[in-house]
């Protein structure tokens, strides 16, 4: 019924009901579309009320990769699993981000994206999952995507609210509007 | 030498030369004058230039813990191996903490501590180690300590710079001035 599904939603993008020690792997996850991936949010500013501080637990299949993007806010990556590939093109006066570096990235290793740089992780391993907890300041997080490195920063596109925040933060397309 | 002794400590203060992908398990870890404990700060405000979040790796041998605290920023707590218990004191009307709820954190668990409630993380099992990772906002931390859940709020003291900020943070004393 009609109420079911408001209490449902509301149940779903509230802290209210969540107990304080959770279980991680009970926590929803979901690949939000894209191939390979495996997102939870651990602890949110959506979901849990967190106001300056968020983490996330990503999975990623091999061959699988985030999109090329920049945000505004720090990003601290922790690796619990796999091996991989950070692509980082420091911020330059060029109009766009360029060729960027390459660092492998492998278990329990550790690397924070500076502020506004473009960057992509990738799971360059043909065998194994790549697992990372991720740690963002300024959440919920907004980001700027980029269809290749070559794409002036001016035409990147933002993406707000981010895939795994939308179905909380924004209230629901109101269809039947007159 | 005089020189060599500032050139030691400089390059252990300083973000310049460390890669950035950096292998957690070389990452110095020391108990700080607490036993029980193995500290290391994986992405850090005074070492690695953070400016929004800082992340930690500890390690609680059984029955050591955290003293009684507060502080003003956030902290998310992801449980990476062995069991333990959360004391926390929600924020109330009273002058002190008072008696603190407790709650069983495991293995593979997350939680947050709200802000300002005092708190205290402890391993009470018996035999296993207790690791965690730490993350929290505003680097570097500010914290204020009580020697008991009964310690008025406004005696309770701060520790700033906290233990493992303390080398490079504070300036060396300088004994010889006159
Ligand atoms: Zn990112
Ligand atoms: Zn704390």
């Amino acid at each position: 019924s009609f109420s079911a599904i408001i209490i449902s939603e509301a149940s779903q993008c509230s802290i209210n009901g969540l107990p304080l020690v959770r279980n991680i792997s009970e926590i929803p996850q979901d690949n939000y579309g894209r191939g390979g991936l495996s997102h939870s949010t651990v602890a949110g500013s959506v979901l849990h009320g967190m106001k300056e501080v968020e983490v996330w637990l990503q999975t990623y299949a091999p061959g699988s990769r985030t999109p090329i993007h920049r945000h505004s806010c720090e990003e601290v990556f922790v690796v619990l699993k796999g091996s991989g590939t950070l692509y980082l093109a420091p911020s330059s006066h060029m109009k766009y981000p360029g060729n960027p570096q390459e660092f492998s990235i492998f278990p329990n290793s550790t690397f924070n994206v500076p502020v506004n740089d473009a960057h992509q992780i990738a799971n360059t391993d043909e065998r194994e999952d790549l697992q990372v907890l991720v740690m963002i300041s300024r959440p919920p997080v907004k980001v700027f995507i980029y269809a290749d490195w070559f794409m002036p920063h001016t035409a990147s596109k933002l993406k707000f609210p981010y895939y795994w925040d939308e179905q909380c933060l924004q209230p629901p397309p109101q269809k039947d509007e007159l």
